[in-house]
């Protein structure tokens, strides 16, 4: 076995400056499962509706992921409308309708249980410890979260966190959790709740990784056009855990190196609307950007 | 003959969450010549009032600084006072008094005019031309510009810039200057109007460097505790063209090493009030940053 995420599977409309699209695939399970799945074998778990489409489906089994935990729910796919500024700086939810999402709790299939990688997406934490519960022994698990949660359940949140190696979290969730504004005493405290690894996604400037013994950082890949945001965070995190996976490690330079996969797989993802770049995408590409960025940030010797 | 610079020479009173100074050494040409001294020989070109303290010159002149080109003028020294928000993100302009400032027309000392390497800090841009008229034949030209030109000087300002090699410039600004959301749309606009380089500054979140043929990108250095941000543009002009004259070189290479050494500067310049910092760092702690800044980026092998 090999990478597990749980998350939200959902139907996205979305307007940004370049267009809109309508009920098109989204939810964080599957930016993270189509993304990850170009490094490694994925098995998902999430919930959708009677009306989920079948072509998302057949999109989730050409990149071979797994879908025997995939639930079907009677009743309506999870749906998220928002819309992006002008200069794409900030993002406006529209409409949330939670639908067969609202009562979901993940359950294991058996052939599960046995995973070594495991990704918690954006959910309850308790939902998220749950799934900890049914998975025998990880290797590495990671997992996200957002203001809502920790906001909203301080204590279910602290319980989770300490179960996880690492955290992968926006940067102003990072210090909403903290409570410091400077990132290192941010990345100190969010270390001391539990996960040996934190790794801040900063958006359009990047990323950093920060562990007890190394600190990596890295400024996001230029793009010369921006589509739709949407997804990216979780299609950062698809790579990243593609490549722990990938490796078959977690030491130092297999967090560095799935910080850049993460940051590659991350920029291809905003290059379209939804998934539409992401599944197009070849392993060749995704390894020549990744040279790409290694370019970018190639200091000269003095 | 070295490094030319043009610009302000203040006294600030400044307010950070970390505590208050008063009148202490300011202005972008202080920041710049102070930090520069470090890498290569720096000429300045500035005013002061009959106020400004023995102390300061002291501090020029054990950097080495020439300050034939520092007028003294009756009247007052340029002042400015500003508040930094609790988490840093925004300042507030308190008290501006530009006093000898307002009237000045800087000119260069004869023995500055063979200056190779000139930096046109953040004046009216056409007193950064006059300046430039005065310079027989200089190998490489950079200026920085602020938003107060970019709207109320345009032409100007587009005079000015078809005769520097760089332009060194906040983001904000790039944008602004270049009417673009994106970034590389923006410099791809800006690098039309003169500038063959771009350098964007992104405060916390590092800077880029743009040419026709090299796109080099770093993450800020990331410390632990902020203290003043006041002059860290500044600073950081003052490293990258330090590493430019100290190489004597603008090629590829070159460049990416001043965006490198920039980093470096303006890191070290905002860990304490003012210059404090700066004025005491020497050769070693500058490189050491430098190597520790090029193992926070590096990326390794797949």
């Amino acid at each position: 076995m090999s990478l597990v995420v749980v998350g939200s599977v959902a139907l996205d409309s979305v307007e940004t400056p370049v267009g809109r699209r309508d009920d098109i695939l989204g939810g964080a399970a599957s930016f993270f499962s189509v993304t990850a799945s170009l490094l490694t074998k994925v098995s998902l778990v999430g919930v959708v509706g009677d009306d989920f489409p079948e072509a998302h489906v057949t999109l989730f089994r050409e990149k071979g992921v797994d879908l025997t935990g995939l639930m079907r729910a009677p009743g309506k796919t999870f749906r998220w409308a928002g819309r992006y500024s002008a200069d794409f700086a900030t993002r406006t939810t529209l409409d949330t309708q939670l639908n067969v999402f609202a009562d979901w709790r993940p359950t294991l299939p058996p052939s599960y249980r046995a995973a070594e990688y495991v990704f918690l997406a954006n959910i309850h934490p308790t939902l998220q410890g749950r799934v900890l519960d049914e998975i025998a022994r990880p290797k590495f698990v990671a997992m996200d979260t957002m203001n809502y949660w920790i906001e909203g359940t301080p204590v279910e949140l602290r319980d989770t966190l300490k179960r996880v190696d690492a955290l992968i979290i926006n940067e102003e969730e990072a210090r909403m959790l903290a409570g410091a504004t400077n990132l290192l005493e941010a990345a100190r405290g969010i270390r001391t709740l539990g996960p040996r690894i934190l790794v801040v996604k900063r958006g359009e400037y990047g990323a950093v990784l920060f562990t007890e013994d190394d600190t990596f950082a890295l400024p996001a890949y230029p793009l010369a056009r921006v589509v739709d945001p949407t997804g990216a965070g979780d299609s950062f995190a698809g790579g990243f855990m593609g490549e722990i996976a990938r490796r078959g490690a977690s030491d130092a330079d297999a967090l560095r190196s799935a910080v850049a996969m993460g940051t590659v797989t991350g920029s291809f993802s905003v290059e379209d609307f939804g998934l539409d770049r992401v599944r197009t995408l070849g392993a060749n590409e995704l390894f020549s950007r990744r040279r790409a960025l290694a370019t970018l940030v190639r200091i000269p010797e003095l």
